[in-house]
């Protein structure tokens, strides 16, 4: 387990990284762009790739709309959508200001999935006119992946575009952080021998991350009679009436779990839980030590909080919890959302997949999970990291493979070509920008 | 000049590009996707880059928007906006259609002027609603260009944005095409020893783009009462009031040009002209060797309809014209988009600049023709090649120049400053293309 640190000296590395943000950002001005994925030999080629000759794939694409992921990048384009109005912690700070997080997305997309993800930050905060917009710009995409939009009309722009849009369109603040949290709990239930469908479970917090943390743990077997739901109100029960209007979401959890009517906060709600997961705000002191100490034997805990957990990790040892996760990369088991959205696009688009489904979600829990689970489970690995590499192959495969299986796949592919695809997406982006570094294209940051 | 070809030759030649595309198009999938362009030296860097580092850019933004420009790629983001009403010569083609184009036209932005440009290629054809669509999208993007969308709307749309963005916007059909017509006037003019100011035309054509050219050649300082527009119906004149409520702009032309209020068809139009300029369908025979007998001395025309010149370049010759330019790589003097828009842009970004003015665009138009006079204009070298990269980067840094006198930019830089971030703009994306060729990130064409 880490050694103690103070909160001060925890705040202080989670400041680090900000003051280099501050100097590099300006240094670089972006951290994407476009590049090429077709040749130049000679200046002739454009008349192949523009006028007159690329009048011929865009005949054929009119003759067949569907070719157009043959003819275009199409199929490996998403569009990062946001309108600023939840990003990061900092909350609706505009469409500008959101740019350097969509920026960042896309590199992960890239580096981690090969994915050329797009940003799109949009000036209008209407739901009607978000989906709207999206709606408009599908043409060009092979998915969308909606980012930081504020809740609840996440919600309901989630489910229209699903609905409406024949390309996947995916919220990473609802399925990303749930299928991430998922394949972590999931290790976490091997290492202590418990079954998904026999524990009790203390969600804390109730926005869009752990609504759907929740629903995805159900969905995986998890008895919803034996969660229990705390927002800032406290607990979630069938008296919360105030909630049927405003969150219906929300209120269906009040109907559906907490089935022996507890009542109370943060420590009536862990007591006796087999697993907590907190995704509330940051701490320490959010969830204390003596009630965690209350929780049942070998107890799971995922205090997510950002930038500090809602209870330090040694505290929630020492009062008998066998594991704990955190958001933090300095310390063990930190569920972090770019193990999933990278793999499950790179797969989702490698089959041009309609829709991500639940259950291509969950498969992707399994994938890293049974990642983590042959290259040794213990008490601190729980999770794998963004290093390991294989692991978002394995993960694209599974993905791909469940789509076929579903039949929501434009095409069929097998694990080895869905393996091949995947691993040298992810290669050529990774060794692009090696080779950029190298010749000095990507200068070395400043001192 | 040329050797004659026969005309099945010339659609034999047209026609091979058209060959490669549908073979190549399906192999490499997609001509743009998305690079990195910050550096990912381990998996700590994305605490930068990501959250939480990430958070301070996204605060200072908050705070100032006008530093998005310094801290993201939002300087060189270009969007690529179609509704696919007018792509080519294939007319309504839709959106997905319309993919390949764009791009195409990504790839010359990246290759030629090292700008970032991205399709946007959009499921509405309404006029206001395209016009709500860019607004929304406005706050990633430095600029717009608009792209192969149907006259009249695209007069409507360019200057509705225009006026209410305050970020570039260009419809590349407009200024693009004139900005290069005019440049190969000037040189022309220039060989044949005459002035802008002292010269009759005859346009052919009256479609967005030469009406455009009729536009800008008047800035540049021609007579419009010496100017004589010809469209599918004959000659301009102030008896077609029909065009008064459908086609205002062109209904301005007839008012403004043709004083001596001639009567016809492109015969009567060209008869004595010193210059024809002509953009309306392929030949050859729209323009018959007998009518430009009948031009001035000296006389210069351009037959620019693809893909094959309004009429063979050596029976304009052999009917006395000395100048001839077409829009074919495989004649002398091709009138080529791709020699204005990379450059007009690269020059604009690089200063930040509100809007690209028309002074902007002529500026341009004199650079690419200084350039070619420098080295050295003859009857067959009026205007640069696609290869002459030193001409881009001199376009650039007038246009940039111009943008900071005008004090339409956002930031003050000088000519060394300028030539420099061009250079090195087009310099990266050039070789990191041929970096990725030599890899073999980029594959050979099939055989």
């Amino acid at each position: 387990m880490v050694r103690k640190l103070s909160k001060e000296e925890l705040l202080a590395k989670a400041e680090e990284p900000k003051k280099y943000a501050m100097k590099y950002h300006p240094f670089y001005r972006g951290k994407i762009g476009v590049e090429l994925k077709a040749p130049v030999r000679d200046y002739n080629d454009f008349a192949i790739w523009y006028t007159p000759g690329v009048a011929e794939p865009c005949k054929a694409i009119h003759q067949d709309t569907s070719t157009v992921f043959e003819y275009t990048n199409r199929a490996n384009f998403v569009a990062i959508v946001t309108d600023g109005t939840r990003v990061l912690g900092l909350g609706d700070i505009g469409p500008e200001a959101a740019l350097p997080v969509m920026e960042g997305k896309g590199m992960l997309f890239k580096y981690l999935g090969g994915v050329d993800a797009f940003p799109i930050c949009l000036d209008t905060k209407d739901p009607d006119e978000i989906i709207r917009a999206v709606k408009w710009l599908a043409p060009t995409f092979g998915g969308i992946n909606l980012e930081d939009i504020a809740k609840p009309k996440c919600f309901y722009i989630l489910d229209r575009l699903r609905k409406e849009l024949d390309i996947p369109v995916w919220h990473d603040d609802q399925q990303g952080t749930a299928l991430v949290n998922l394949a972590g709990l999931m290790s976490a239930l091997k290492v202590v021998g418990k079954r998904i469908d026999n524990i009790s479970i203390a969600f804390i917090g109730a926005g869009a991350a752990n609504i759907n943390n929740a629903k995805y743990i159900m969905l995986a077997g998890a008895d919803p009679d034996r969660m229990i739901m705390v927002d800032s109100k406290g607990i979630l029960n069938r008296e919360r009436t105030e909630l049927k209007e405003t969150e219906p979401t929300k209120w269906a959890l009040c109907e559906k779990t907490n089935k022996e009517e507890r009542r109370g906060g943060i420590k009536e709600a862990v007591k006796g839980a087999d697993v907590c997961i907190a995704l509330s705000h940051s701490g320490p002191g959010v969830i204390e030590k003596e009630w965690v100490a209350d929780m049942a034997d070998e107890a799971i805990l995922f205090a997510c909080a950002n930038p500090i957990p809602e209870i330090w990790p040694w505290e929630a040892r020492e009062a008998g919890v066998r594991i704990v996760a955190t958001g933090r990369s300095d310390f063990p088991n930190q569920v972090n959302n770019s193990l999933g959205f990278p793999a499950v696009f790179r797969g989702t688009l490698d089959v041009g997949a309609k829709m991500i489904t639940d259950e291509m979600c969950i498969t992707a829990s399994r994938a890293i999970s049974g990642y983590a689970e042959r290259k040794g489970l213990s008490d601190e690995y729980i999770i794998p990291t963004m290093g390991e590499t294989e692991m978002f192959v394995e993960e694209a495969v599974a993905v791909g493979l469940k789509a076929v299986e579903q039949g929501v796949a434009r095409m069929k592919k097998s694990a080895e070509e869905l393996r091949e695809s995947a691993s040298s997406a992810i290669k050529i982006a990774q060794e692009t920008m090696r080779l950029r570094m190298d010749k000095g294209f990507i200068q070395p940051p400043p001192k």
